[in-house]
């Protein structure tokens, strides 16, 4: 971008924001919790042509107010999220979910809207928002809680983690490993060798059903930093740390300096021009790992949460002044449950972030939870079992074939160890629904979302 | 780091640098050339104990001034040169040439001297220089040209080298699919397909002996801008781009992008550092890849060149002020040509930089010409042939066969196309030689290279 193009842009920007006419929502959650598929049907559903008949509660545009949307010229420096190829994914025969990205990318949309009230609607013929979407993994985000902890401190809380049942045979090679070394004459190639088994074993708990927890975020996708010292960074065994040994001393500075390098320049950069914050979470998947899974996502969850908690005192309001003021959680793939197990899914989520969140006093940003999906995979009805209608879904399994079935029911609580013993949770996945570019997706929910991620900003 | 030992540590740099203490010497090259090798050995011979036998023209080393070398603590956020493996990898059985690196590395060491003159002989015991090697692609150097042109001189520059015999075929599939596209409505999708095929196109060219002239050069190496639409950057054919068409446009917007947030930043950050700068040049291998590829790498040479002529009115003149002031040009592989023809080989390597280097008058660095092997993977010495003695190198081959041989004179002018026709070179590739890590690292005048580099700043 030539010199101008830049003032101008950053001017555009500046001036949008300052009238509230410029929204950056960030779009996070765990690997696999299906960031990739909400991003893509959100920006369909605001660019289709008439969609009243698909976004119900979506007030701007039931008042018939919503004149559309385009894609806006995306910065030049910046990864593009790719819409183009995730929409002829799902038109493949069969349909195709969309590739998972990697990292950080972003999408521009500019909306048209006629005004309702105030002097907007007097003196325009139409209002416009700019509209950024970023996507970026939510592993990035366990970082944040490094900065409250000294190595010591994670080394005792990693290995409390890896022996916990689904992870403690995984660690088991790693941990041997660790124990060999001196702690005061280990070579380079020595601490070489054990970061290269750190990072492998962190690629097997990323295999792992349930295994959502792994620090450092960033040791999997190391860019330009790759082989930099301080991510040659490990937990050592609890009692190897007590030392005052050559090796802990190490590892403590390459700790510190991953810390200033890598978590506290993230949060700088990109985290601190979020206005809103969607955090998609895959409640159901966790059911199907089992007791510790579901215990591990929602000790992850709560890490997440911490980095929308910022009072003056918290650790982000330290380090600078984020301006998130909505967050919306939402249970993913809904749709694969039964409509009528939706609200229990709502709750369990809100089980999953221990607080009911709408009341809580403590929070810099106003936060909501829903069940959604935001492209379907099922279509739900009806078969008479003994006589009596029982709720169930119909879809295409990742093997093709038909199928239509009643899933079980989801918990309105999280279920305890003794009943997970008793019972296995199957929920299966599907293939999206069959789609043709000129029709609106098919979704659940999304026009919920969209009236409260953006309903106040197209009054 | 924390702040206060950043301080710290960027004091200390500053002291070093304005007290002539400190000296950053970058090592570069095409892919292929050597540059992990000439790191290595360059170390070892630097860590070593005493090397007087091993290093006759390093004068600090002959006149029992030296005091030794030690891997200085290295930056923790920036990527380090991996010595450890690399040493590792050499002491093998049988011995491997240790792995290539890609992008930026670094090693710092300290290096303690007596001074032999000047009032630091007089009130030190010792004196040390601090060393920082830096280790990157040539091929990032080549970007550096793309300054100087717009993207339709680009596109013409790009498909007269692709019409040369050992591209054109390569590269005609590309050249349909460009063809058929519609300029005036490509899709997001098209372009993206055209964008991945000339990375293809790219690395298959990267596969292709004596196709050493790839742009842009990060391209393949995109880090995190991977996605961002300036990434979106191939060369149009000809007369596609006369036409003013919304790809044309698009286009060069990308192209521009690219030159102001990937090259000038290079230069700005890497580059302006620089004390020293080594180019390594394997001339040996384009000889064998025939006359189309010596001439491709004598136009190769010529554009890095460019980065070392910065008077005033020159591009990186207007950019910034670099600081090198001496270049050193090394044919590395030389232990793979009979010694009586290195002289001819450092005279074709003037050759393909088309000056005697001493003596221009128009480069801001001084430079020299050197015909080295930074690890030795032959001996030389005598066969009786018709009752003459014929000199001939031993070595084992990739495939681990003993051979001793004479691999052919070396021109000390560059071969004609017609010579090339009537001979065909071949300059076997070999192991290195054995080595046991107390031994220092048998070579071919990387005692003159020292002299050159760090003589002066060790006296």
């Amino acid at each position: 971008m030539k010199l101008l193009d830049k003032i101008q842009h950053q001017g555009r920007e500046l001036t949008g924001r300052a009238l509230d006419r410029h929204l950056r929502l960030g779009v996070t959650g765990l690997s696999g919790s299906g960031k990739t598929a909400f991003i893509t049907s959100l920006v369909q559903q605001l660019t289709m042509g008439d969609q009243s008949a698909n976004l119900p509660f979506f007030d701007v545009v039931q008042s018939q107010r919503y004149l559309g949307g385009r894609l806006a010229k995306p910065p030049l420096d910046v990864p593009r999220f790719p819409l183009e190829q995730n929409l002829q994914a799902l038109q493949q025969s069969p349909p195709q979910w969309p590739a998972s990205t990697q990292g950080w990318s972003q999408l521009s949309l500019t909306l048209r809207y006629k005004a309702s009230t105030g002097l907007r609607a007097h003196l325009q013929s139409h209002s416009e928002l700019a509209l950024d979407i970023i996507d970026y993994p939510g592993e990035w985000l366990l970082d944040l809680p490094l900065l409250d902890m000294n190595y010591k401190q994670w080394c005792e809380f990693s290995w409390q983690l890896f022996s916990k049942p689904h992870r403690v045979d995984v660690a088991a090679h790693f941990n041997q490993q660790l124990a060999a070394i001196s702690l005061d004459n280990a070579t380079e190639l020595q601490l070489q060798t054990l970061t290269d088994s750190y990072k492998a074993l962190l690629q097997q708990f990323h295999q792992t059903p349930g295994a959502y927890l792994n620090q450092p975020g960033r040791l999997l996708v190391p860019g330009t930093l790759a082989g930099a010292p301080m991510l040659q960074l490990f937990p050592l065994l609890p009692h190897q740390v007590s030392a005052d040994s050559a090796l802990a001393k190490k590892l403590t500075q390459h700790y510190e300096s991953y810390c200033a390098h890598v978590i506290k320049p993230f949060y700088q950069k990109h985290f601190s021009g979020l206005d809103r914050q969607v955090i998609l979470v895959d409640c159901l998947s966790a059911l199907n790992a089992g007791y510790a899974a579901m215990t591990e996502l929602q000790q992850a969850l709560q890490l997440i949460l911490k980095s929308f908690h910022y009072g003056p005192a918290s650790l982000l309001g330290r380090l600078f002044s984020p301006s998130i003021d909505k967050v919306l959680f939402a249970a993913s793939k809904a749709d694969h449950a039964t409509p009528e197990q939706h609200k229990a899914l709502t709750l369990l989520l809100q089980q999953f972030l221990q607080q009911p969140l709408k009341h809580s006093q403590y929070q810099a940003a106003k936060t909501e939870a829903m069940a959604i999906a935001a492209i379907r995979a099922s279509s739900s009805g009806f078969v008479q079992s003994d006589g009596l209608p029982q709720p169930c879904i119909s879809g295409t399994s990742l093997e093709q074939k038909a199928v239509t079935f009643f899933p079980g029911d989801v918990p309105a609580q999280l279920p305890t160890a003794q009943m997970f013993a008793q019972h296995q949770f199957a929920f299966i996945p599907l293939r999206p629904l069959p789609w043709q570019d000129c029709k609106p997706l098919p979704h659940v929910r999304m026009d919920h979302v969209l009236q409260y991620l953006l309903g106040d900003k197209l009054r």
